[in-house]
């Protein structure tokens, strides 16, 4: 059997699956996720050797520092694992919820139920964690997966696929409802990007270059996110120990991640009190300021160059620029933004409610930082992506956004004339 | 300017539109909607005008029948345009639309809102009526719209979108917000395809073989309806003279169309009962049926071979299959269905809740025809298509379809900890 049929194999057997696990009851997708959870823990030898493998390769081929410490499955790297688990069996499913019904004029009584979304494909880098994570979430909400995992993590994905199938059975789901794509040859993801008959939805999760590849070469609907170009506009109004309060945050508290923020936005009649304050706890912590000439002129900084107001750092610097209203912020983000959070810190109402009616990014907060742009944060009670584009889920991503509705109708014979 | 650089500046002019006709009230809105109705009746020569200059050029191409037919703008086409718009001024605005606001425990109050999609593009083929249906529910949902018509329509287009233009300025909203693809040429499309940052949806609307060429071709998402291979399942306590009605109503009420019935399923304890009963009315339809060897048994029409049960006749043609049990009526519509529309006939309660639940089509019904998977039936107001892929709309698409959500949060100065 060719690669290619063996891929496509995969798929048929996953859309078997998901028609099975569409109609199952909560009780037995929580009943194999329990399973998962205590087969996880009992497995902790099995995983930490087939982990080693992984990372004695890894070592060999040069991986070092932070790359290679994503790749480990520490012991608490397992119980964080075991603990999600607990909280996803906790959650409501969504599969069943009727989110609205209604009677036409001829006594047609019309509906909307949510249904799984069906076969979910998964195509991620380096964590293992991500294969228990992404499929007991995709499992939870009914869905069928197929997971693509980085070469480097080969031998513990196998492991931990291993023991998600093993659950599936013990609960009497089908095994098929998780399935690992089995080898690291790459032209298995182009093979997968094709079968739009079987995979109804993909999700990238890495690099911006592997979700470029994977947006321009699916055939299937793609749920991205290519970065997050996060603002704070301080407004004229703003409380300054407040705006300082969350500027900080917004930057330091994890500098590495989508929703800190890369660009601050200060109102001309606030800059020179705000800016010394701020730069000033900025630097405490390391932080490096480029900013536009006003700017250096008051801080005395980097210039910023146009590239920087595109720039996601994702790191200790940022760039930051005095406007003269918030028309001009606003614009700015519509700009330069990436459409995925802004926050603005202002104690003036009408500028609070302009600001959360004309910013169109996947989150838009009013005096908070922008780190809350998470699906925990936010009180879904699980993430699996956030999204920058538009289609189906903007934003954190939950069991909600991993299922669709259906239309149902009630008819007592009823024809159309 | 090269035509790649032409598409571009559309596209860029759009998604600047966009960002304005975002946040404008809904009252602007409707003001251009109702200036169209009027200018509309106001222009009815320049368009018969337009019209006739396809139409010359269509009967010079060999056109005729049916096809030169849909590309014919008549004074009772026109008028239902002017009605159609009168219709969409009166649904609601569905933007700005709260869908949920809850408390996080940290006093944060978050939120989920329905903004516009932002850039639409619609590829479509001859009915020049689609110009203006569709552009009119874009921009009523606040979307931008980019529309590529069929060449053979060119003139009526052009026409057709310039009144859309002029509507839109006289209610002081941005024309690019409504914009026409200004060529025949067809590399046109490919351009277009590859605008992923300026387009955030496609919508083609036609055949086959241009629908799969744009979910191949495109780089955005694209929201797309290949076929309708309809079932009407007529169970073992079905009262039979509804099953008649609603069996013939499905397959003979408009036969060309996707919500049609194209396999009819029936239960082996009434075989023999219904169908003489139903064969009778449907060939008194002119409907020629296709069956299984046990339906050749009873009613001696012809074989029906494998492919009969994929088919989508979309004529007055039906494959008749008798089947053992609910749940191969269940595994015959998942193994040969297109997940568009399926009914059931019966007067059992389990059996109709449980086809409901297990039938993972985009509407289920239960003693009702087929044919009401519409839009305007089943009560949405609208319709911009039907879409049989599950990711974001599953069916049906009216205005809320063309939005999505936003998150927005209201804090006192929280940080992430």
């Amino acid at each position: 059997m060719s690669l290619e049929q063996a891929i496509r194999e995969l798929g048929d057997q996953a859309r078997q699956a998901s028609i099975q696990l569409a109609s199952v009851s909560s009780d037995t997708k929580d009943k194999a996720l329990q399973d998962l959870a205590q087969r996880l823990n009992d497995s902790r030898e099995e995983i930490a050797s087939a982990n080693q493998k992984d990372l004695d390769a890894a070592e060999l081929n040069g991986v070092s520092g932070a790359k290679l410490d994503r790749l480990r499955l520490t012991p608490q790297r397992i119980d964080a694992l075991i603990a999600g688990l607990h909280d996803v069996v906790a959650l409501p499913d969504p599969v069943g919820e009727v989110t609205r019904m209604w009677r036409r004029p001829n006594n047609l009584q019309v509906g909307r139920v949510r249904i799984p979304l069906g076969v979910i494909g998964i195509i991620y880098e380096s964590r293992p964690n991500v294969t228990v994570e992404a499929a007991v979430l995709c499992v939870k909400a009914g869905n069928a997966v197929i997971l693509r995992g980085g070469s480097e993590a080969f031998h513990s994905n196998q492991c931990l696929a291993g023991l998600l199938q093993e659950s599936l059975q013990s609960a009497g789901l089908p095994s098929h409802a998780v399935q690992l794509v089995n080898t690291t040859d790459r032209t298995a993801v182009s093979h997968l990007l094709k079968l739009e008959e079987q995979i109804d939805v993909m999700i990238p999760r890495g690099g911006e270059a592997l979700i470029r590849f994977v947006a321009e070469n699916a055939r299937m609907p793609v749920l991205k996110h290519y970065k997050g170009v996060c603002h704070v506009f301080v407004d004229a109004e703003a409380d300054l120990d407040m705006a300082t309060s969350i500027c900080v945050n917004a930057k330091v508290q994890r500098p590495g991640v989508c929703n800190a923020m890369e660009t601050m936005l200060v109102h001309k009649q606030v800059a020179s009190d705000f800016l010394p304050q701020v730069a000033k706890a900025l630097q405490a912590e390391g932080v490096t300021l480029k900013g536009c000439p006003q700017t250096v002129d008051i801080l005395g900084c980097d210039l910023a160059t146009e590239e920087d107001w595109y720039e996601e750092y994702l790191d200790l610097t940022l760039a930051v620029r005095i406007i003269d209203s918030m028309e001009e912020a606003i614009d700015h983000i519509h700009h330069y933004g990436s459409q995925h959070t802004e926050a603005i810190v202002t104690d003036n109402y009408g500028n609070a409610q302009s600001f959360l009616q004309r910013v169109l990014s996947s989150l838009v907060l009013v005096n908070a930082s922008t780190r809350f742009n998470d699906g925990f944060e936010l009180g879904l009670g699980a993430e699996i992506g956030i999204s920058t584009s538009r289609l189906h889920a903007f934003g954190p991503m939950g069991l909600e956004e991993l299922t669709t509705t259906k239309y149902i109708a009630y008819g007592q014979g009823q024809i159309r004339s």
